[in-house]
This record gives structure tokens, sequence and C-alpha cells, in this order.
């Protein structure tokens, strides 16, 4: 079967090639793509920053909605014409992460949309065990929004947070938005810190707290609005220098930092805030299973305002040009490439 | 009352001195002090990197055992004659760490013998609820090894280390050494990684697997001998980039880290490894009432070998010449003062 797609072929650049798709293998469906995301990671690779892991002739794309057009001989829970998402993650079943139940962070972990085939193309074959099924009141361009809201339930699920503490997110992003809203809705109070002023007037008129690290000392209002307690939970979503020096100043005697952002370097941490207070400091990489049926119980709830959260829905056919545009735009949030919806 | 005590001049001097002690205020206790361990923070002191916190009239010392010799009007549950240690924290009791319960890291902590009064004395009145009595069978110089065993025992309690898990321990000084048997007597697998060969050596001595980080690459050997899975528990104990390092590169996927060292700067971190292995920092400092409580039942059944651990006393008199030894003998591990036992 033909299926359009888009093909990262290096420096900054897609073609929209036509791609003999063979039917579903016998644990497999094939999915109509609706939407797809683009994520961060993806923007990383569009800048070729990953070539290695990539290579030059792949369909990427994971933050997806679709809708099942076939299934597997052996696949029997699920149905063509279902609407569904995907949760890329393909784990070997055997190392000492999978061993001891931590499958998402599986040491060979094969990322469905980086290191096999994607979501950037209208017929797509995955496993079935990735599969969430959707309801049907759900948007499909909403639903695409599952893959990364469920990173930001995984985060809060890790920092464990609870009704009324006071949290900070550093970094306003469209991740850092989500860890906020999701944060907010489990009952805390929430800050964001964020440079751009745009993206601090989005989260304003989500009617978030904000701060710019840049002009205010974001660790001493953070510390003056609780008492001298500080932030029960600082989420670092920056990736930055400056964010690694603002976790800790932030961060309440005791306080959880989660670790969302990828962090390039080894940046200059205050290890002596750690021992001193005794902070914590704990990863969170992608969701598990349970994240993922949160996300979407969440976006049903009307959790995320998806409709100013989706700041762009370009055709498959400008993916070239939705990239330019968000590499060039950092006051954007999600720009969605719809396929076949 | 006449006490002969140590007092700090600065530089690294003491005079000894004979002071006044007035007899104990209502709610506190005069201690007979028997022996006073030299604490790294100590060493810290003497070498002048303390002044302005310390002063340079101040009698130090924390790490102490004695006897109970006069009792204030308000105490009724101490006796004259009692054998006792001190857990030498003395918080505000107001601030937002002690609201939350954890007032071994109030915000205004007195650390009693380094912000206040000291054991190397003959006389020491402390507050009465500072204090642990001691079974009559332990001995009064392996009883001074309570306050840093408890240091110990709190880390370890901090990862919440279990039979069977795999553990690092980075720094083999006293207090590495005791973390590594209070966890080894948790049913773990410890391995010390020291770069001083006699450290090393009387690690071995004492049952561990050793590493030194210098002529190994101590990560790969322990990835080695957990069939490629890591150390379930890391406790960096070095205050060293180079432990700062090994302690993300050691670790298991979902690996604790505990931070028990003292960074001075702050050094270069991989916080990627914390994103990708969800790795967790876990800061551990002082103790609690339990640890203490703890430390005396590990004492008292034997975990520490006291006299191979004590490797020298020295009386009160002696005290310059003890901080001298100690400050250029990276081998030893811990001198006792021997006050008036």
């Amino acid at each position: 079967m033909e299926s359009k797609a888009a093909v990262y072929r290096g420096n900054q650049s897609f073609s929209i090639d036509k791609k003999q798709i063979s039917p579903p293998a016998a644990d497999e469906v094939q999915i109509d793509v609706a939407y797809c995301g683009i994520c961060g990671t993806d923007l990383h690779i569009y800048l070729g920053h990953m070539d290695e892991r990539v290579g030059v002739e792949r369909t990427i794309g994971h933050e997806m909605s679709g809708t099942i057009s076939e299934v597997g001989r052996e696949v029997h829970h699920l149905k063509k014409g279902q609407p569904v998402v995907v949760r890329p993650l393909d784990p070997c079943g055997s190392c000492p992460a999978c061993a001891a139940g931590h499958e998402h962070i599986c040491h060979s972990l094969n990322f469905i949309g980086i290191d096999t085939e994607g979501a950037f193309q209208q017929k797509w074959n995955v496993p079935a065990d990735t599969i969430h099924k959707l309801p049907e009141s759900l948007d499909l361009a909403h639903a695409a929004l599952i893959e990364p809201l469920a990173v930001a339930c995984h985060s809060v699920n890790r920092a464990n947070v609870k009704r009324g503490e006071d949290v900070l997110v550093i970094g306003g992003g469209p991740i850092g938005m989500l860890v906020a809203l999701v944060a907010r809705h489990a009952g805390s109070n929430v800050t964001i810190a964020e440079i751009n002023s745009n993206r601090q007037s989005y989260a304003a008129k989500l009617g978030f707290d904000t701060g710019n690290p840049d002009t205010t000392d974001v660790a001493k209002s953070m510390h003056a609005k609780t008492n001298g307690k500080g932030a029960d939970v600082v989420f670092e979503v920056s990736g930055s220098q400056a964010g690694a020096e603002l976790m800790t100043q932030a961060a309440a005697t005791r306080g959880r930092i989660v670790m969302v952002a990828i962090h390039a370097t080894k940046p200059n941490v205050d290890l002596f805030q750690f021992f001193w207070r005794e902070l914590e400091l704990i990863g969170a990489r992608v969701y598990r299973k349970e994240d993922y049926d949160e996300a979407m119980q969440l976006l049903s709830a009307s959790v995320v305002d998806c409709d100013s959260f989706i700041t762009d829905i370009k055709p498959l056919e400008d993916i070239q040009s939705a990239f330019q545009m968000l590499t060039a735009n950092p006051n954007a949030m999600k720009t969605m490439i719809k396929i076949s919806a």
C-alpha cells in the first residue's frame, strides 16, 4: 500500500515521498495517522544533532493520534475504526532496567519515531501493545497532545506533588507549561520561571504566577511568597546552567527537584545545598502506561486549553516550513502536522 | 567550678585553660566528659576555615561520651552517675524546617560544639533534651563513636538500603567507612572506592570489596560485578569532582545517590544521567533522634570494630599535637581525646 510520508534527509530538510507500506505484522496494527505534533526532540533531529542515531532516511514523529485501519492476525482486542494514540516505547524486556520493572527506561529502548519509523506519514504500522484507545468524544488534534502531556504526568508523579504544596517550574516551553498545568491540577500553587516574555504572558493568561529570571530574583521571591520556606517541588525544564542554579536556590529544605530537562553539558551544581538542606533530585524520563491513561483523563477533563496551546496546524506537505517556523519562533507552543484527519 | 578546657585560638592553635563553669541551668545537665573524638569539621575549624562562624575563643568538640555529674532543677528523668552521649543539635523550633518536622536541619540550627561551647573540656553543661542514656556495658571510648555512627545511620536510612542491594561508597575516610559498615549490616553488598592505599587496605581487612579510582575504572567494575546493572545505592563521601563524576557513572538505572560529603565548590554534575536513567540524589545531614538510638544499638552489637577504628587516644593536654598529627596523616581513622575517663 502507498503512504505519503515525510522523510528526514539531513541538514534541516525533509522530502515528501510515496512509500510502500506492508500490511501490519501479526502482532501489529496499522494506523491512519490523523495528527502528529512536533516535539523538541524532532527539532533536534531536524537541526542535525542526532544524525548518528537517526540516520538521514527516517520518517520521524511520535506525538500522534489516529484511527486503526488494519489489525494484525494475532491482535484480538482492537478493531478497525478505533481512534487511538501510540505510546512509542519498545523496550527489550531483558536488561536490568526491564527486569526491575522500569521498561520505560530500558537500557536498549527502541523509541518508535526516533530509532524506528514514526508518525509523519499516512499509514503507520506499530506493535499492538503500544496502543491506547481514545474515547470517541476526544478531538484528534487535541489527542495528539497526550504524549507530551504524559511526560508532564510522569514528572509530576515522580515528584508526588501534593495538594497545597508550592511548586516552581523552571522553563515555560511546551513541556514546562504542561507540567505546570498537571501540578496545578494536583492542587499545588505553581509559579513559572521563564525568560521569554510571550511565553511568560501565556503562562500568566493561564493563571500562573510568573517570574523572569533574567530580570528578577525568582528564588528570593519564591522564599518571600512562602514565608521563608521555598518551593516544595522544583521542576527543572530549562536545561540551562541558570536553571541548574535556580533549582537549588529556590527549593525548600527537603524540597524535591525533578530533572525533566535534557542537559547537553554538565552544569555546575551546588551539591552543598543537597547536603545542607537535604534536598532531593529525581530524574523523570518519558512515561509509564499509567501516565498515558492519566494524560488521557486530564485531556478529557479539559485541564489543558488545547486551542490556545496548539499554536499552528499545518498539512504534511508543509512540514519543512513548519519546522523552519518553529525553529525561528521561540514564542510558539505546539505545532501540529495534520496528516489524514 | 573549675574545668580544664581546650580553647581554639585561631591559626591552628589551642590553649589549655582553666575555665569557671557555672552549675547547669534548670533544664540542663552537667557532664564529666570522658572522651571526645576529632571530627572532620573540627579539623576544618583548626585549619581556620570556619573562624567567621566559630570565633577564636571557643571550646569545640562534639563526638563525646561522659557521665552526668549534676542535674538541673527541672530535669527529672536523669540522674548523677548516668553514662551518656549528647546529640549536639539545638534547633530553633519555629522555622519552616522545624515546622515541617525536620528539626535536625533547622534553618537556624545551633550546633553545640561549633556554634556554642563543646566537649573538649572536663565539665560541660548541655540541654537535658540532647541526652541519650548509655547502657552500663558500653565502653566510653567506644561510645564516643556514636555521633559519627549516627551520621552513617542517617545516611543509610535516607537511602533506604535494602537486603541484597549493591552499594558503592565513594571515600573511605571515617564517615565513609562507618556508612559502609552500616550499609553492610543492612544486608547490602558494599564496595568502597578510596584513593589512599592504607585506607583501602583497612577497608579490605574489614571484608569490603575495594577499588582505587585513581588506577581502576570503578564504575566499570561496579557494572561488571552486577551483570550490567550498577550500584543500587551510591554514597558520595569524597567531596571531590572525581566523586561527583563517579556517582552518576556507577549508579544503576533508578539508582539512589546519597550526598553525605560537604562539597566546598560546585562541581560539574552529569544531570543528563539523572534524566536518562531516572537517578535520584538524596541529601543527608547529621541525624535524627532515632539515628542516635540505632547507632547505639549497632555499637552494642559490635557492628564497628572500635579498637581498630580508633587509631589514637591522646590526653586533653596533647590536643594540639593530636590535631597536628591527624592533619598530617591521611591514613588515620579516628583520634580520641581522653578527657576525664
